[in-house]
């Protein structure tokens, strides 16, 4: 199957191989303020036109999947070496209109502040929506992204995998409010606060929150070596 | 693509429609004595005649990925109902000598003792084989293998999937053997023996072994309810 490229270097349109029954598709989760938000994309053509679904496309025939995945997602949204993480393959017979499409999906947890987003390819927006605000999404991209937030939710309580959402300087506050948001509970301040540093994954900074309205709180910062001695011998994280 | 595919109700061939260019292969362990094993079959036709590989093959155009998985695995070894897991896709570019073909890989921990293997479809053998004498399997199989087994290791640390390869009453000694297999380490007999008492997960059965030539050992069996509850608050396998 011939697909029409463009080519980011030379500016024009290149036909390329694509295979054909096999798709990518990405989960990018951002945080920001205490939202968890995904990053998705509206396509611009074809039977999806004006609708929104996570980025992603086709896999051109001589290349590496995960390479991809890294290729769709800086087309579609200009995110550019992103740590992709494959989730798993989607194959229900039905998922795809036109013909039997088997999609692999991927995702990321990112720091917003670190990435710009350019809207790019075959799509004409991309834009982060909150997770509590997801639109109605084109094929199963709904499950998709529902399936990829039940891994975010397992994964969250066995490594500190939500540092990679935060800015690296951030207080228990943002902390909280992060797992908060991910795991859909309430916390305790003062216990959440006790449980964390228990663990002895921050180190205090020393410095306080600056350029804020309400009392400067005392920033943190996450510490992988400390972490990995603490692995060695088994950990859990308890909330 | 047209595949002529063996129907095991009317005996008769039947063509049907297959994916072009995506796959299913699986890693099935089990465990014997103090071995894990992975079954293999011996292919009969084509281009790796008498090669060995993991169980696998082409997805039915109007068949679920999962479906696939259980269907291939059936007629190629007669096992039946096998709980499968998804692993991941593997997807390079030239893992298959003959055409562009993405595989997913599934992966089962199953009790030896429960099932028969019996060979069908296109194999022509179909065999347990210890994991330290694995033979040069086709494709990028070796690959697969050693990938399913990194997350068997990963996984057997943060949750009790061991007991999946043992019999339902098992002794403490065929407890850590399995340990040690899995996680390629030698282990202190006293220690393991203290470490997973302390665990709360097995329960004692009150019986010994019979028909064994040395010392009669202590049955135990695993506990999944007092997992259950143990994992609500966080839990680690500590070895």
């Amino acid at each position: 199957m011939k697909k029409q490229l463009f080519d980011q270097e030379s500016g024009e349109l290149i036909e390329t191989e694509v295979m054909k029954s096999i798709t990518i598709d990405c989960a990018i989760f951002g945080f920001e303020n205490d939202s968890l938000e995904v990053l998705l994309v509206k396509h611009a053509h074809g039977i999806s036109e004006g609708r929104w679904g996570l980025p992603g496309g086709w896999i051109l025939k001589n290349e590496d999947i995960d390479g991809a995945a890294q290729r769709l997602l800086k087309e579609l949204t200009g995110l550019n070496s992103i740590y992709l993480e494959q989730l798993k393959a989607f194959g229900d017979p039905n998922r795809f209109p036109l013909a039997r499409v088997i999609t692999i999906g991927y995702y990321a947890l990112i720091k917003k502040d670190d990435y710009n987003v350019k809207v790019g390819f075959t799509a004409s927006e991309a834009k982060w929506h909150k997770i509590k605000e997801i639109p109605d999404l084109i094929y199963d991209h709904n499950k998709i992204l529902e399936y990829s937030l039940e891994h975010l939710r397992k994964k969250i309580r066995q490594a500190p995998i939500g540092f990679n959402l935060l800015p690296e300087k951030f207080t228990l506050l943002q902390l909280m409010q992060l797992y908060e948001e991910i795991l859909n509970v309430g916390m305790d301040k003062p216990n959440f606060r006790r449980k964390i540093l228990k663990m002895k994954l921050l180190k205090d900074l020393g410095e306080k929150q600056t350029d804020v309205s309400h009392r400067a709180a005392r920033l943190y910062k996450f510490d992988p070596e400390i972490y990995k001695k603490l692995t060695k011998k088994g950990f859990v994280f308890e909330f």
